[in-house]
C-alpha cells in the first residue's frame, strides 16, 4: 500500500517550491520551478499539479495539499482575490487544485504557513503559544495559541509588521502610519543607513564606501557595524530598538512562551538583536516577559510550503 | 434529575458576583456579596462556596466552575501568584475550590473571561473571530480567534490598553511606554481634559465648571462635548483616535469580523467613537477592515463571571 502524504506548495511571485511530508512535517521530497505568473493562473496551475504528482510517483499517496501564497484571500473556497505579486485576481486556486488533485486543498497565507509550520514541524516543535516574526525586505509573522494559529476572519491575521509604534509616524503603503516594518525590515534599514550617511557623510563614510555609489542596503549598514564603525551600530541599535517594541506589544497581545525570529534581516545578529532584546527587557509586563525565548526558525525557505501541507491535516 | 448547571464567579476587589448559567450561558440565577478581601483568603473562598451552593439550591447539579479575576495567575492549578487589588499572593483557589465543590475549576483572567462571554452568549454569537475591548479606568480586552479565545501561555493574552502607539511616548506604570491606555482610557480622557483646560483656562471654562474645583475627570469632558464645547470636543477627539490606532494594529493581528467595545468611557458615544471609527476607516489595510462591524457588548457587568462559566466547560 502507498504511503499517505500530505503535499504543499508555496506559490511564489518568481518560484514553485513544493514538497511532500508526512504527518509530522517531515520532508520527504522537494522539487521547485519558476512560477511563469505572467503565463496565467491556468498554466501555473497545471505546472503546480504536475510539481505534486512528480514528487509523489508510484510511492506515494496524496491525502491533501496546502497552499501558501501572499495575496488578498477568500478562504471558502481557496480563492486568491488579489495577488499582485502574481498579477492575478479573483482565481479559484483551491477548487480548481482539488478537481486535478481530487483531495482537499486549504490556500493561507505565507506567512501563516510558515508560521504553523515552525510551530509544529520547526523550532516550535514542543510550545503550544508561539510567535514567528519574519524581519526580511517587510516583516511578516502569525501566531499559534493554544496549539491553533491565529487564522482571522479572512486567513491574513499576524500582519505583525502593520502594527502601528508611532501612531503619529511616517504614512506607510499599506495605508497604516508608523507601521513596525517603516523601522524595523531590511528595507528600512538601508533607508536609515543612506539617510544617516547622506547627513553626516564623514561618520557614514565606511558605509558609503561599502556601498560604492550604489543604493544602501541593510547588508551595507551590517557589515560596517560588524567592524564597529559607530554610524552603522547607531542605525541597526535604533532598528533593534523598534522591533523590540514590536514584540513587547506582541507579547502583550499574545502571551506566548516562544518567539522564532527568522528573516534575512535577522541574520545581522547582534547589532541587531541585542538591542531589540534590550528593550523587551526595559518594557514587557514581568509576568508576562518572564521565561519568554527568542528562537531562530529550522526550516528555512520551506517553512511556508511545509505549514502548508500539515495545514490541510488540521 | 437535577439540571447540569456551570457556575461561574467574578472575584473582584470589592465585590463576588456568581452566575449558574446552563451550557449556553443563559443566567438562571445570580448573586453578589462584597469580598472583603482583607480578611484573607481562606475565608473568602468560604464565601465563594457557600455563594454557589446557595444558587444551587435543590435544583440544580454542579458540573463545573469558572472563576475570573485580575492578577497574574499560574493555569496549572488555577493559582492566583499575585493579585494587588486582593493583597494575595501564591493561593491555590483553583485546587482549594476543586476540594470543596468535587467539580473541576478554572481560573481565568477577568478580561479574557468577559470576551469569552461576550463572544459565546453575548454581542459575538454566531462569529469566530472576535475581538473584546473595554474601556474603562483602564483598557482591557480578549481576542476569540477561530472560536477558541486566545489564552496565552500564562493565562494573559490580550492585554489591549498595553500594546504601544508611540514608542517614544510616556512611561506607562506598566513597564511600558506609550501604551494605549495612557490616551484612550478614561483615566487619561480626564487627564488630557485637565491638562487642557489648565493650559487654556477660557476655553476651559465649561470643563472647570463641571468639575467644580474637584478632579476633572471623563465624565466631566463627555458632559462638556455633548453641549458642544471646542475644548472637550478636541480632547474627546485625540483620545477616540488613539482608540482607532490601537484598534488598527488589533484588527492587523487578529484580523476580526467583530469587534465588541464597551466599558465605561465607550458611554461617551460619538465625540469618542466617531473620530474612533473614522480613524480605522483611514489607516485599516483595505481587505482586512472591509466588513468589521465595531458594536456594544450585551452582558453587562456579569461577562466575565458568565465567561468564566463557560470556560468551565470549554
Amino acid at each position: 500500500m502507498r504511503e499517505k502524504v500530505l503535499a504543499g506548495i508555496d506559490l511564489g511571485g518568481t518560484k514553485l517550491l513544493a514538497v511532500i511530508v508526512d504527518a509530522q512535517g517531515n520532508v520527504l521530497a522537494s522539487d521547485e520551478q519558476p512560477t511563469h505568473a505572467d503565463q496565467g493562473a491556468e498554466k501555473v496551475i497545471k505546472r503546480m499539479v504536475a510539481l505534486v504528482n512528480g514528487l509523489l510517483g508510484e510511492r506515494y499517496a496524496l491525502s491533501g495539499v496546502g497552499v501558501a501564497t501572499a495575496g488578498t484571500l477568500n478562504p471558502n473556497g481557496g480563492i486568491i482575490e488579489i495577488a499582485t505579486n502574481l498579477g492575478w485576481r479573483d482565481v479559484p486556486l483551491g477548487r480548481e487544485l482539488e478537481r486535478l488533485l481530487g483531495v482537499t486543498v486549504t490556500v493561507e497565507n505565507d506567512a501563516n504557513a510558515a508560521a504553523y509550520g515552525e510551530w509544529k514541524a520547526g523550532a516550535g516543535i514542543g510550545t503550544q503559544d508561539c510567535v514567528f516574526i519574519t524581519v526580511s525586505t517587510g516583516i511578516g509573522g502569525g501566531i499559534v495559541s493554544g496549539g491553533k494559529l491565529v487564522r482571522g476572519f479572512t486567513a491574513s491575521a499576524g500582519e505583525l509588521g502593520h502594527i502601528t509604534i508611532d501612531w503619529n509616524g511616517p504614512q506607510c503603503p499599506c495605508g497604516n502610519v508608523g507601521c513596525l516594518e517603516l523601522y524595523a525590515s531590511g528595507t528600512a534599514i538601508g533607508r536609515a543607513a543612506a539617510a544617516a550617511a547622506e547627513a553626516d557623510p564623514a561618520r557614514g563614510a565606511r558605509m558609503l564606501a561599502l556601498a560604492g555609489g550604489g543604493k544602501m542596503t541593510s547588508r551595507h549598514a551590517s557589515e560596517a557595524a560588524k567592524d564597529g564603525d559607530p554610524l552603522a551600530v547607531e542605525v541597526l541599535r535604533e532598528a533593534g530598538r523598534a522591533l523590540g517594541a514590536g514584540l513587547v506589544s506582541m507579547i502583550h497581545i499574545a502571551n506566548p512562551e516562544l518567539i522564532i525570529l527568522g528573516g534575512g534581516a535577522s541574520h545581522i545578529g547582534e547589532p541587531l538583536l541585542g538591542p531589540m532584546r534590550e528593550m523587551v527587557g526595559e518594557r514587557v509586563i514581568g509576568s508576562m516577559g518572564r521565561g519568554v525565548r527568542i528562537v531562530p526558525p529550522t526550516l528555512g525557505t520551506k517553512a511556508g510550503a511545509i505549514g502548508a501541507a500539515l495545514m490541510a491535516n488540521a
